[in-house]
């Protein structure tokens, strides 16, 4: 399938090989994993709940118990800081934890019954239930910018298997030994818990094609992906074209717009800008969730602000990118935004001659020029952000009615600033998944209340989020059963309700 | 947009024009209709919950105040028995009731709320709400087969307009009349309790385009469909060509299978046979879960099935459907069928000189030759059903693995054939919305449990139902709402719970 069957994983620091090669997989291994994971599925989605939780704590036990090699491993390939490394370790060992207390606790499966009335006339009532059952296998793409929460075991494989399904995990070719890795502390999980083989394979790549051969596969049954809006929109393409169209539930990234308001900025404008710089550079950039556009209402204040803020980048150090096609990507953006007519440089960070480092940019332009130019809202991933000058509240608004969908808005505003500003919340309502007051879109809590998703192009589906516990609902169907003998019912849906889960029961939620 | 600027009812007993004209909607009234649609949303999906409810309960209302005059109306234009249509007005006025009952109860928004920790180390825990949001103005289909529960303001339209979305009806051309005056009950429900102009509108249309056009606008949020897996698959595409993709929860019908397992079919097959009849002619067969499809193991007692099933068919008297073209359509696919190799007609309904009516029939082979023949698990709606019998388990059990997506299927068992056949129910469950055991297929539910979808090609949306209370989470998206004033949350999500619906804080459900 691909032009060269193995394949090295980089140092992000110094472009050199490192250790390790990494087989290219063929459309046949493709194929060989997903009937593993076919055959996989029929016990797997047969599991009690407690296996399936403790298969998912123990896949966190393992990555643990990879210790510091992972980090290290991950530290070349990627870059990212070891501080940084152990933090995404535990967010991805808490993820896992988390979904196991889903799947241990089991109300999650949606459980409905509507009893039978035998003697209703004309016809009599049907006993009838509901319960949501998983997909079937699930093809999982790895997102380069968290090469652990986002990657091998990261929430979508977490979300996929606590839903019962077997995944067949494309691994970024940024990270395979990482990728290797923590595959093989999955396997390790998987033998210990008696999970059936096939539940999980990771084939590797470095090409395109592999991908799209494995969301056509037609025992594949939905997609999870997070990365680029090409990368994303290309399987969902594919996905859409199959015989039998399959989900995609692709998170594409945004520039997550964020709207300073007047009496904030006034008050507050030296805080916003520190936080604005830190938000800005987190990470060197690289978050879906990073502020890479801000609406900023003119005001006394606003020249504090930029020399606040132009302060927090000319001190920020460049630093490494994951790979040097991502910098290169990143530095044609900032020739790109710099091209564009009208708009100003406010500040550069701190230049390096290291390898691949990327020099945090912030530009600045008027409203008016932001309407002219498309391109300016598009996301550039890295330690980028434009800041748009406003004149007038309605110049807010109407900017605030013409985004496309984004996975975060974030409003910074007084309680008065609220009040004038109303319609910004109804509008941002509509645009996209998640608002933050007063904060900074990077950062994305894992809990019951997250939504990381919002409305196309920041993701192919809207309906869904893939951070937080609701994420397990992206690879369930609701099936009904009517008039079944008690017997032949699933546990949750039985009598006895013996898993002793909530339940909707002639339209009342209890135990 | 269409060649011609108006069109008529059409007297399905007769062919004859009916009385009054209807206009086929140009692309300015679609845009028109949208746009209203667009500037009621703002205020509608802000209605408090009580008000919707009411609307939903008034539409009920103004639905019954239409009197015969809707029901002699719709049986003109339908050919259905005025003593069927007035069960359907019952089961529509239901539905209503129903999202009426579930918007006033209010916990289905699904509010979830994780508190801050804000001494949380490394990094303090924001408090996080979420909660589901209405998608914005939806597009709604007609069916022509329920001409008022799967219609203007059949489930579709309900569980839309439950959901805070506003609606743009595109009307069956097959029952304009009966369309027209359910789409003044609406509105004047809408204006008895206050909804803004634009909440609902009805376009008609005797062409393809207008629902292309309303498809592909651009502030369409979602698509509601029941009819062909032509028209179905042809919206599905249209929705994600578009620049913004959409989703479309397209209900395309299916064969629904019956598998009538050895000690049933020996024990029970006179009442089985019987059932399998009234099923299979009921309503003329013009259902999307009506039995096209049976598997029958080969045992003594098969030939007095056949026989008390030809006997119940050939004393079934042919019927009126609901158009000529559907007529059409159904004949076509008889002769079809019969000039397949080894299909044997079995037996033939009472023939009639009279205009539009179907002969029911039923048609039998081997499982052999129906797997060498595609086109015998394809959907002919109207009154017919295909016998295929099977000599072994295996071959019962081979049969169901080949199946595609399906609204239902159904077993006929004792308790020693579900021990035997085990693996037919987990077989069934991936294939299928609905399994109903010893029942029929035909007659849905409308409760909490039920699942009117199914695997592709039954839907283009395997996640949903388009019949019962969940009908309505096709409408909505979740919004998280982060370190918000309490003033600024939606009330679903205030730390009051004044509308005392069940909401998971910090994991716990709990009012």
């Amino acid at each position: 399938m691909s032009t060269e069957s193995v394949f090295y994983g980089i140092n992000a620091l110094t472009n050199e090989k490192l250790e390790g090669e990494f087989i290219n997989a063929s459309k046949e291994q493709v194929d060989e994993a997903v009937k593993k994971a076919v055959l996989a599925f029929g016990n797997y989605r047969k599991k009690e709940k407690d296996s399936i939780a403790n298969f998912l704590d123990q896949i966190a036990e393992e990555i643990l118990n990879l210790g510091d090699s992972l980090l290290e491993r991950c530290h070349l390939e990627t870059a990212l800081p070891l501080g940084r490394l152990q933090g995404e370790r535990g967010r991805t060992m808490n993820q896992l934890k988390l979904f196991a207390t889903v799947v241990r606790e089991g109300s999650w499966v949606d459980a409905r019954i509507d009893t039978a009335i035998p003697d209703r006339a004309p016809i009599p009532k049907s006993d009838i239930r509901h319960m949501l059952l998983p997909l079937g296998p699930v093809a999982i793409f790895g997102a380069s910018n968290f090469p652990l929460a986002f990657s091998v075991a990261g929430g979508d494989t977490a979300s996929a298997l606590a839903a019962g399904c077997p995944v067949v995990f494309k691994g970024h070719p940024a990270h395979p030994g990482t990728s290797e890795m923590v595959a093989n502390a999955i396997i390790v999980a998987a033998k210990k818990t008696g999970m059936p083989e096939g539940t999980f394979t990771l084939l590797h790549s470095n090409s395109n094609e592999v991908g799209e051969v494995l969301v056509k596969h037609p025992e594949i049954k939905a997609v999870g992906f997070t990365g680029s809006f090409r990368g994303g929109k290309a399987l969902f393409n594919y996905a859409n074209s199959r015989p039998e169209p399959i989900p995609v539930f692709a998170e594409m990234g945004s520039t997550n717009p964020v709207f300073i308001l007047p009496r904030a900025l006034k008050e507050n404008w030296e805080n916003i800008a520190s936080g604005m710089a830190g938000s800005i550079t987190l990470g060197v950039g690289q978050f879906c969730t990073s502020p890479g556009l801000s609406f900023i209402q003119k005001s006394d204040s606003i020249d504090a602000f930029y020399n606040k803020l132009s302060e927090g980048i000319r001190n920020t150090p460049s630093a490494t990118m994951l790979t040097s096609n991502i910098l290169k990507a990143f530095n044609n953006g900032v020739q790109n935004t710099l091209a564009i007519e009208h708009v100003e440089e406010l500040a550069s960070g701190l230049a390096s001659e290291s390898t691949n480092v990327a020099v945090p940019k912030v530009f600045k332009t008027t409203i008016e020029n932001f309407i002219k130019n498309d391109s300016l809202s598009e996301e550039n991933f890295g330690p980028s952000s434009v800041l748009v000058e406003a004149t007038s509240k309605n110049e807010i608004l109407e900017a605030a009615r013409n985004l496309e969908g984004h996975l975060t808005a974030t409003i910074h505003g007084t309680d008065q600033d609220f009040e004038d500003y109303k319609d910004l919340f109804d509008i941002l309502e509509l645009k996209v998944g998640r608002i933050v007051i007063n904060g900074y879109p990077t950062g994305v809590e894992v809990c019951h209340s997250m939504v990381h998703g919002g409305p196309y192009p920041a993701t192919t589906a809207p309906q869904s989020t893939s951070v937080g516990t609701n994420a397990i609902k992206r690879f369930v169907r609701p099936v009904c059963f009517q008039d079944y003998p008690d017997a032949f019912l699933p546990d949750a849906l039985k009598a006895d309700n013996k898993l002793n889960i909530w339940r909707l029961v002639n339209g009342n939620l209890e135990k």
